[in-house]
């Protein structure tokens, strides 16, 4: 199975929090990949307008990802215990009066409907599963549809409501869980384990996400069966990509594993380097709100954190191979992959490793 | 780098509880690959005996491995303590009179003589690093000697004492985690992630180990930079393979990633299915005392269900990958390993999803 969306079988990941700029996506939709514009904090206008600047600077696929969202609720009493555990970090970062959100996520709905409208030529989607009706609407606009799994069953789900591709997220991956069959727990299978199970489990192209950073990995899933990848961590450190300074420091000076998974930023699992903010509110992960809530409720902190330059309380996603992070231009990161992974597939194809 | 103690790299992993006889040690060898004994359970004059009759089946290379353990002590109180976690569980077995061991594991440095004593080919150590002398007196007996490193830094160490060969042990492993340096769960990383990091870290050559379970994640492995990988689960269910016969059908019959790691059972993180014992204890986990003690006081538990038939109460150690388990010869599973292996290289080096 061939992966004919782009020229190259890679695809930069979409990372929310001002991760993955037009700027980013352009540039790697420009140099054969497929660039990703992180759609989930976007209102509808916004997200509307983000997909014309891209449309702007790039003629070429690119892709607008979601999260399958549903409306929540919240008492007044959670939200009040919800802030209270967060109350010492905002107090340390000044931040007295508390703005409790009365809106904890965008409206999924009307950004589909954005969707239907701009017609980006891939549309992917995180944390639930879209009806077939859905699929069908998005694919008669002329989308071709992502979903995202974290297991075996979240594949097949997928498959059965017509998805073009689906992405195997391993659990080196950066960023959230997709899992939405069983606990996370449950869902926690390396890269290497889960891309084969999901690839003889479906007919649909297989995605690989999790730990790929460069050639060696880009080979090794495709050795695994995937069509293509999907690479988050390593476009973060892409002078295009928006995110803070320090942060894209943090994830250039990073030795060995520095990350674990955590729901207390977000109120879902998501792996991100090891900070203070993640320290401190570990004692009380079982008690933070679900996503979006606690998203929404912790969104003050980090802004206040990435103004006043204090990395130890931003969200700093990443996946397990962070320290192979690198600081190249997008168009540059893409061409070095592809030059890797050649190299990668003829040096193992042309040694004395394996004889005949 | 290339792999030069057998003809093909691929090393079926020692697992202690009976799964690596004599027999299935020696005909892994006998194909081409290495085979590997679990020493760490037997008393010296055993380990000698067990190694003696892989040399009545084989003159090819082969393996023992064996724990690094430092002397334990616990209190009585702790131990009734222990005990006591254990009660309902021993109560549903059958087990009324407590037999609490004064003795938890062999001793490592008598088995150590053994190795220096019989020479096997390749000895292998999980769970620390040893001395360079040691490592030195090994390696003038004739012995290849292998670490298990489960990080970057445990990696390094391995090379630093004068390793020949490292085996990065990724998250998705069957059985127990070999961390010695920092806690387990911060080197909780897949083998995509932690594999080319490790590579890129020490000189010595690096083996793979974790998820891999048929050609597809040979070849990944060996794309990544591993020059040999390292197979357990996947031959746990050949007929050579000791482990008791609900235990193979279970692994036979799994389906996605089935696995959580515990240290229920032996006192340190370990993966294996999920089972009645594990969930039962869950809430205990923290309580429980270290390896080797809660090990030695759990064997007649793990005794006792295996002789019952009751596998809800046996240790099951597997990998993330275990539902791609399947029922071949020790010989046959290697053939076929290696033929699908190639097979994977030739697939996608011939295949357009990489366009020139």
């Amino acid at each position: 199975m061939a992966f004919t969306l782009t020229r190259y079988p890679i695809i930069q990941a979409p990372m929310a929090g001002g991760a993955t700029t037009p700027e980013l996506v352009a540039a790697v939709s420009n140099a054969g990949g497929l660039g990703s514009l992180a759609g989930v904090l976007l209102p509808p206008d916004q997200l509307a307008e983000e997909i014309r600047r891209i449309r702007a600077r790039t003629a070429r696929p690119f892709n607008v990802n979601l999260f399958v969202l549903k409306p929540v609720q919240a008492t007044p009493e959670d939200l009040r215990a919800a802030m209270g555990l967060l109350e010492p970090i905002r107090a340390e970062l000044g931040l007295f009066q508390a703005n409790v959100p009365s809106k904890f996520s965008q409206d999924f709905a009307a950004q589909l409907e954005v969707l239907m409208e701009e017609k980006p030529p891939v549309v992917s989607f995180h944390f639930d599963v879209l009806s077939a009706q859905v699929v069908e609407r998005l694919q008669q606009a002329g989308c071709k549809v992502i979903g995202t799994a974290t297991n075996v069953a979240e594949a097949i789900a997928w498959e059965q409501v017509g998805a073009d591709y689906v992405c195997a997220q391993g659990a080196e991956a950066g960023g959230h869980r997709g899992t939405f069959i069983g606990p996370f727990e449950h869902a926690m299978t390396g890269t290497l384990a889960l891309l084969p199970q999901v690839v003889d489990a479906v007919k649909i192209p297989v995605i690989a996400a999790g730990g790929i950073m460069d050639g060696r990995g880009i080979a090794a899933a495709l050795l695994l069966g995937a069509v293509a990848v999907q690479m988050g961590t390593a476009f973060l450190t892409c002078p295009e990509s928006g995110i803070h300074p320090l942060y894209k420091q943090a994830l250039l000076q990073a030795k060995g594993d520095p990350t674990v998974v955590t729901r207390s930023f977000s109120g879902r699992p998501a792996r991100g380097l090891r900070n203070t903010f993640i320290e401190r509110m570990q004692p009380y992960e079982a008690q933070v709100p679900p996503y979006p809530i606690q998203n929404a409720l912790t969104a003050e902190i980090r802004q206040a954190a990435a103004k006043a330059g204090r990395i130890e309380y931003m969200s700093l996603w990443a996946g397990q191979a962070a320290s192979l992070c690198r600081s190249l231009p997008a168009a540059e990161l893409i061409k070095t992959l592809v030059e890797e992974t050649q190299q990668s597939l003829q040096q193992v194809w042309g040694s004395q490793v394996w004889p005949a």
